[in-house]
């Protein structure tokens, strides 16, 4: 086990020693480690050497002049500079804050970045600013529209973020798919099936096969198929891919370059990177905070009292579970997975230091 | 078939002997109108005799007194006044426009609303003013979250509309389920059962009964289920919930009052009537407005010329078959179902004048 501490120096120093400056790299740090605490390690500690590699292959610029390149009263577009995600996602998100801060909500759409790791993070960074926080983003391409062979959309996870007065805040931070990337990985590696619904094979019929998208195959949208709405989960992912790519410049759908060094980068790409979308909305722009704030637990605790269904132990709110992961690694520490060790000591001796144990 | 412009007139001189002033009956007239050009019948000429009884039940307010009650440069808070919800609706978008063409981006929460109709007028309302529009509701309570029998959500409906230059616009318009209440129904007269995936039963359990809903049941979120991701949908339809009723002061959950008159008002509510959430984004907020309009052209362009799965002819861009039932609709006119107009007939009859044929 791991102390979260140790992995935010550990991580903070690999960034550094890369060449980022201390911000930068303390940031890509803090959402890495983020994501560790609130117990989605896939977009944890396994992604510093996926970063590593990124830089490695040119494809990351560790000194970026980050830029808003336009902007209005609430809005604007920054330019990221082939920067570390968390770069143009911490800036964009404490301008967003700014604005709204100004004008009732500000809106910053990041293009030239790269994957950023939990949106979860920067919608939370609202929270303290007695502000809605949302952040988007889309990302490469696995998953394919309804009635459709072609894998054009990226997972695009939605984060948003709720203040409330007693209870613990709202934070819904989900990818717009039946399930993450990851977990198709994890059942191939096992050797299992998954269940139906998840992804289709290269005609479009549904398969059980974790590995189908070496094969021509895709991921489904939410919803499944058709009967059970996937169009709708269709319009939802799409939606993302427009706000991160359409307003901001960067590229979309099929275009958004992989997070990962050996996969290639499309060829003829119609925009500048991966894109992402920030909103924060001041909670007294509408209504007295802390009118807001007592509402927002009525609505909590209402959703938490409310039936389980039979052999369900309770209801949860969005946040409940990261929350309570975050509070256990915390206390016991992180554990980290041995192929993941390896990797990190790997790269701390290639930069000159150690990966302690 | 009936010409739309006469449906048109006819809902208007309808709200107008209720009571409404010109506009106001104009506005509801133009969104349910507007449902049946877009192929949404289940939100358009069937909704006239509903709203009729909740004016006749005492529920609505034909003279409402709506207005901003708070505002910022970029946000406002609307009370409706327990008007029609198009009034609220067109109010509340209108100015979201203003505030967009003054600081980049408008966004408006009203409150003490009833049912606004179709979503996706309001967020089309943005596109002729090189805007993106978003617009949702929230509904009466029949959704039960993951792991839950209690149904705490309505199937908040998400509509966002993208301006592309030579294409036509992207516009997604969906209710955050499975499908819609409306399909139950229409099920459940024919004597059908309903495919696993849109409803449960009273212990939780999946059913294929249509009508389980008068029997403890409820519709289950996008997904279905929670392996296949319905805690996703539960956090989609919590976050328009949240946006609708908590920025707003409307009722949120379980407390939306209904939108028929034979289902009574809930007890003890905590906020004020139906809450909607509406928002504009002008495109040169955030880019050249042409520039952003042919990158949505290329998009649109991409996406329908991706490969249809086996089996299927193309693929659609949110929006396609709507604007395609509008083209038909407007060139052949509209069918009404024989009950529905039965039921326009006798309030015909009752206000003094008469539903032709």
């Amino acid at each position: 086990m791991y102390d979260h501490k140790y992995l935010l120096d550990f991580t903070t120093e690999v960034f550094t020693r890369v060449g980022c400056n201390s911000d930068d790299a303390a940031a890509v740090a803090a959402v890495l480690v983020a994501a560790e605490l609130r117990g989605h390690s896939s977009h944890g500690m396994i992604r510093v050497r996926e970063y590593y590699e990124l830089w490695k292959s040119g494809r990351v610029n560790v000194s970026p002049d980050v830029k808003v390149v336009h902007e209005t009263p609430s809005t604007a577009v920054v330019d990221g500079d082939r920067c570390f995600g968390m770069v143009a996602g911490v800036r964009s998100m404490h301008l967003a804050i700014e604005k709204a801060a100004a004008t009732g909500t500000g809106w910053v759409a990041a293009r030239n970045s790269n994957h950023f790791g939990i949106a979860g993070y920067y919608a939370m960074m609202a929270l303290e600013h007695d502000m809605v926080g949302i952040a988007v983003t889309n990302a490469n391409p696995l998953v394919v529209p309804t009635f459709s062979v072609s894998r054009l959309l990226g997972t695009n996870p939605l984060a948003v973020a709720v203040p409330a007065l007693e209870e613990p805040p709202f934070v819904a931070d989900f990818a717009t798919t039946p399930i993450a990337r990851g977990k198709l990985a994890v059942s191939e590696k096992k050797g299992e099936k998954v269940p139906l619904g998840y992804v289709q094979d290269a005609e479009g019929n549904p398969s059980d096969d974790p590995g189908i998208l070496r094969h021509g195959g895709g991921m489904v949208t939410l919803g499944g198929d058709r009967l059970h709405g996937s169009h709708k989960g269709y319009c939802m992912t799409a939606v993302i891919d427009i706000f991160s790519a359409l307003f901001s410049g960067a590229n979309f759908g099929p275009f958004v370059p992989p997070s990962v060094a050996y996969l290639p980068v499309p060829e003829n790409q119609p925009g500048k990177g991966t894109g992402h979308f920030f909103g924060a909305m001041r909670i007294d722009a509408f209504r007295p905070a802390n009118e807001f704030r007592e509402a927002m637990d009525l609505w909590i605790r209402t959703f938490r009292n409310a039936k389980p269904a039979k052999g369900e132990q309770r209801v949860l709110i969005p946040g409940d579970p990261e929350r309570e992961a975050e509070k256990e690694h915390l206390k016991s520490g992180i554990s980290v997975v041995p192929a993941v060790v390896d990797d990190l000591k790997i790269i701390a001796t290639e930069l000159g230091f150690d990966f302690r144990k």
